[in-house]
């Protein structure tokens, strides 16, 4: 099977497909702004990469949620919940982490199926 | 290849399965407790959701454990030790990870071949 | 499909094998040292159980890398930078996580292409 690799530079991939699934970056928000805003902007950007790679967000396996402060838990899952397929919601998880940038609010990894 | 979806709300899916693997949200105990309690919980709500999906935890892949406090590392892994198929120990990642309740201590989260 | 594990104990593997993909534990340094020697050798651990699996680096498909402190984002990343196949990176994300052993800096878990 051949993997495909799309928007790469010399030190990641944004969107590798391989064996029926696609794999992506982290993706987080390049405009800072309150947890609304950037979670808005992530889930945009993963909608652009999915797209990218002949899926959506109905086909999501799996996400990882990092957010720097877990006080933006209910904020980040207002527009986590009105974004998502609600009859094809992904595994989840969510956890506390710190990224390479302090104005990070939130950074969602995931994986879908193509 | 059809995705499976099972035990699902409006935010997540406990499990899902596609392409001959299953994907499992990340594990947390209900009830709070020590963390051999929470541990032992864990992997009981993990070890239900496997046979669910068709499996058991001797067809683990990969697990990633989050700990509240890396204090509880050794008091973790003795019961994860005693709960593996020793024949059969999936991938394994441990690092210490806040998570949305502050009475969690672990949450893991595992995939599994179907 | 049968999974392979190799390089296994009574809590982990080191490496499963699995319709046409391979998962690593995340992998560390021994040896200690500063970010530099960190990255350079567990950069070269996974190397290692690359070449074991059959495969290398030019066919990873996803990497986790865990920081103790996300002030060696930059001197991990020039090791990185110099390791990678440049013309195939996987996905990537990257976070502050704490680990183990308090002299661990850095842990990356990788998932690659057979």
């Amino acid at each position: 099977m051949d993997i495909e690799r799309e928007d790469l530079n010399h030190r990641r991939s944004r969107l590798v497909k391989y064996n029926g699934m696609c794999f992506l970056s982290g993706q987080f928000s390049d405009s800072g702004g309150d947890i609304t805003q950037q979670t808005t902007e992530t889930l945009a950007k993963i909608d652009a990469l999915l797209e990218r790679a002949g899926t959506n967000k109905s086909r999501l396996l799996t996400a990882q949620i990092w957010l720097r402060e877990m006080s933006d838990f209910k904020a980040m899952n207002e527009v986590w919940d009105a974004w998502i397929d609600p009859s094809n919601p992904p595994t989840r998880c969510c956890g506390q982490v710190l990224m390479a940038d302090p104005d990070m609010r939130v950074e969602i990894v995931v994986s879908a199926a193509l």
